[in-house]
């Protein structure tokens, strides 16, 4: 047996200090999920002076293992561990939740230890995921780990992220679950059949190793066996009691996201400083962390040039996905940080020219959506630049994610193609509708939406370049090159595309629906009406001057047209950015789409060349 | 062996009528998946003209044995099955995927043999799950199968609704899963490896049959071994060819998503025509439909009297998620439609209230929250009015869900609970700020928000009324109730809590917003400030002539306060509202927020009584 049994009772120590600390911060708070603290104890005081290499006074170095705590209310733990671990004093502790600290009540990346925000079940494993693809990136042999509840292993991101890691033989990756078979409002669905877990690892193509999670001899064995692996990643699936060391908590329902009253914390400190052992050095000898070992091998730089410039003639034919799948080539040539992701749609987002290119740098996760998010999180997080793409529509299915990805500020460029009616025959379940809404509901989201091949380009390198995360937005249909290959696409700016001093509206598109806007505008010209223009490609941050001037010079009239629903769309953003000196009527897609050609449907709902120069018309 | 192989040949047959429609079909529309529709051919036949007991005439009957096409790009055979079936006539099938047509890309309920709209793969063993629970909720020995992709299962949903079947034992619930082996843009992850799938079924406590996609013998076998389980439910893991059949297409890449040309499928039809079988009748043998065998039992009647009116006093301090769980039971108690669906959390959003006294009607999908509006779909689609309810914040994680529920217009009542900064020190990652964008973005769905417990509950039994979907958003703070218990809270209507001639501008909140805006209604008055104050418990659909009215009253100044992101709120959308009319100040939060005291909080994110009273003052 490998472990070094003679460290058993001093990480035990650890895990009792570790235990008290959370009961400590929490009660001072006044909530908090001590219990679940107390399950977890003995695991992460093993890993973390046991078996992870670290520096903790440079939490970011790139060689260190990687530490995710999945289950993220039991961020005092996790604050616990570094304090114990010398990353700062642990007087700290008992800030934990208040305004001016930054120990949450769920970890966030404010704290230099933390990579990607937790709280949010089953989104641990994908980010680990990520992260372990980034060590190969970067050349690292550095580990990563990731602790995970039992109930939330019933999220199907984890399942996702399992088929993910199995496939990419991530031996360097390494799960634990703390079994503690309590859930929030009842037992969990699997209790403490520690076989079912077994399976399903199993099932999934892992290695799955069993053990009591308060037996750290066996904790010591169960990491050691899974760093020998070198087939398949590890879940270690460790039975626990949730509680564990407070008499009156362990394994009881009702204690979940409870802290403990003043009197029952004193009693409970009582309990755990009796449990301290002599051998080994007593309960206040430290442990410091296995440094991380000196780096080999080349590490990737993160320099970046200007990628080479757009290379159409105006009124070539090209849709927006076809020159995201360009840029995206030229962007990856210039900027080695540069990832992408993909989700078996590659040949229809235009992806796959980036994976021709640079297959290392391509990561194909299937039909799973979610994994593709957290997975790009993981990366963006150690980082990587990463641009994960699917249709626009199935980027709801990782809303949550994408939420988590913002509140995390990562570089996570989402881009969704295929937006809206002018899709086409495959219908409804095929159109993002909402994506604008959903996207820019997230405040630090660059929301960018190109109507041609140039712009398409440009806003790539933009949101490659725009700190946080970024969407762009594409489109099926072909659309033709309207701008020069040198024009510039500031993020927050709008293109005026039309203008005279006699413009009598403003008509405001993005996308397909510029196109319908100079359609109109040329109906309206032989009507004797002139209107101005704009193609507002940079829906978030949005251009507010340029908008209001064009409402001052155009009588206040502004007609939007979007292919998406009303709803969180262009229209409202720009009612709302011209508030108090335009008159908005917002052409949008009202109700519940349907099959058809891309022409018969724009006109269908209201938002082709027809509808605009009507709506202009009922302003005057 | 009980499968009756003198039908072999006819239901050989039938399959090869169908890859002939299919492929008719998609090539008259110039798009589609005819390839999908040949490696599942066999299946749907056995499945539609020998084991499932249904009306064809009748689609809606009760007791039909339920089908949901997960796969929905397999659309065409679906259809080219219900005209063989008698649904309608074969010649419809040309107009495929046209506007005037309801044979769309992917089905969806425009058709009255489809109970859910499909197409975003996953979704469907979500659906089937809800709707073997309808079974047995109203009585009904109905059998639910439902055809998947082997691509989809990659989709986490499907093993989280692969684990809630398990859970209540559905044994009534059969799954096929069509594994040919060909994704969209490349061969799936598992390929053709049929024990890796069967031992994922079999971790998840499912019976795993595996046969071969093009034995009908074998299929007939498969589905009589499913028929006969009492224990589990059963996944038919079918080894098929894509494009089985059509010899230049069997098998090969390249052909997903993707029509044959006129010459094309003409050769496939040529070589179709000659796999007829003479044996069993021939090639025009028609199969009928095995009728559903008479009802037994009472039928839960659909009717609905009015429940009981809120009991609280003026002042009373009640959360607004705990008079949502107060409501549900009331609700319970009069229409025996309403059922409740909880992730794990149903002692925080009180939904815990209902299953005390429904015990039948609650199901528990433990933490998956995508299977949890997924069952919902698959209830409310036969006949249940669906209360699923998480976090606020977790129903991100269902989004597409959602978006699809929006699609086939079905009684989903969503409700989040937790909105919004207020709710204090567990920090961002339980926050829901984007929800009301999220549910605003899909045009039917009825977003209502109420500040206290009678609007709650009034709310509640609206919610339950709404034809379509409808979202409920409460807090985590106790509120006084501010209404008396006869207030009628019609949704699309809003109610103007201050108001005076004098008023100088109008103040807009919602849910927990509504008290600071009467504190600022206060604080002002001292100033010999007048604003009218109004609560905008719908927000979607909303009282547009109420608010312009408002507008019009107070010199067009208006200011909107909510515990929401700016982006698609309800700041938004009184701007849009009000366009032309009113000056809009739009206060919400505008950064990513963190942990502290809840009135901390709503002051440091610029959402308080304080900073409403200033922006009234600016706007003067």
């Amino acid at each position: 047996m490998a472990a070094d049994n003679a460290l058993v009772p001093t990480l035990h120590n650890i895990a009792t200090r570790l235990r008290i600390d959370s009961i400590r911060s929490t009660t001072a708070a006044g909530s908090g999920h001590p219990s679940t603290c107390c399950s977890a104890a003995d695991i992460v005081a093993t890993l973390f002076f046991a078996e992870m290499r670290f520096d903790p006074k440079r939490p970011q170095d790139p060689d260190n293992d990687r530490f995710v705590l999945s289950k993220g209310h039991a961020a005092p733990l996790l604050f616990a561990a570094w304090a114990e671990a010398g990353a700062f004093d642990r007087s700290e502790l008992l800030k934990l939740r208040q305004l001016g600290s930054d120990l949450e009540g769920h970890p966030t990346p404010r704290l230099p230890f933390v990579d990607v925000a937790t709280g949010s079940l089953g989104q641990g494993l994908c980010a680990a995921v990520g992260i372990a693809l980034n060590a190969r990136r970067i050349g690292s042999a550095h580990r990563t780990y990731v602790l995970l509840g039992d109930g939330e292993s019933a999220e199907g991101s984890v399942w996702e992220a399992a088929d993910v890691a199995r496939h990419y033989e991530l031996t360097s990756l390494c799960g634990i679950i703390d079994v503690n078979a309590l859930g929030q409002s009842q037992g969990t669905a699997l209790g403490h059949d520690m076989d079912a877990y077994a399976r399903r690892w199993i099932a999934f193509g892992w290695q799955a190793i069993v053990v009591d999670g308060h037996d750290i001899g066996a904790l010591l064995d169960a990491f050691e066996r899974a760093r020998q692996t070198t087939e398949r990643p590890t879940m270690i699936l460790a039975q626990t009691i949730k509680g564990k060391g407070v008499s009156f908590v362990e394994g009881l329902n009702g204690w979940h996201g409870r802290p403990l009253k003043k009197d029952e914390a004193e009693r409970a400190i009582a309990e755990l400083e009796g449990q301290f052992l002599a051998e080994g050095g007593g309960p206040d000898v430290a442990v410091p962390a296995i440094p991380p070992p000196p780096h080999t091998g080349a590490r990737v730089s993160g320099g970046r040039a200007e990628m080479a410039p757009p290379a159409y003639a105006l009124g070539d034919l090209v849709a927006t996905r076809e020159a995201y799948g360009t840029a995206l080539v030229k962007l990856g040539e210039v900027d080695p940080r540069v990832v992408v992701l993909d989700a078996d749609v590659k040949n229809s987002t235009f992806s796959e020219k980036f994976e021709k290119v640079f297959p290392g740098r391509f990561y194909q996760n299937f039909i799973a959506e979610q994994v593709m998010i957290g997975s790009a999180m993981g990366l963006a997080s150690r980082g990587a630049i990463a641009f994960p793409s699917t249709f626009a529509c199935f980027l709801t299915r990782a809303y949550d994610f994408i939420r988590m990805a913002a509140i995390s500020r990562l570089n996570v460029k989402l881009a969704g193609s295929h937006a809206g009616v002018s899709i086409g025959e495959d219908g409804p379940s095929q159109m993002a509708l909402e994506d604008l809404a959903m996207m820019r509901a997230e405040p630090n989201i660059a929301v960018l939406y190109p109507c041609d091949a140039v712009s398409a380009e440009r806003l790539v390198a933009a949101a490659a370049a725009w700190e946080g995360p970024a969407y762009i937005r594409t489109s099926r249909p072909k659309t033709p090159v309207v701008y020069g290959p040198t024009e510039a696409f500031p993020i927050g700016g709008c293109k005026v595309l039309r203008r005279s001093a006699q413009d009598a509206a403003t008509v405001v598109g993005a996308g397909v629906t510029v196109f319908e806007a100079l359609k109109a505008y040329d109906e309206l010209m032989t009507a004797g009406i002139a209107v101005r223009v704009i193609d507002l490609y940079s829906i978030q941050p949005i251009d507010e001057a340029t908008l209001r001037q064009a409402a001052a010079d155009t009588g206040g009239r502004i007609v939007t047209v979007e292919d998406h629903y009303p709803g969180g769309g262009i229209g409202e953003a720009v009612a709302a950015a011209t508030s108090g000196v335009g008159t908005v009527r917002i052409l949008a897609v009202r109700d519940i789409p349907r099959s058809g050609k891309p022409e018969e449907l724009l006109d269908r709902f209201g938002i082709s060349a027809r509808h605009i120069a009507d709506a202009v018309k009922k302003l005057l």
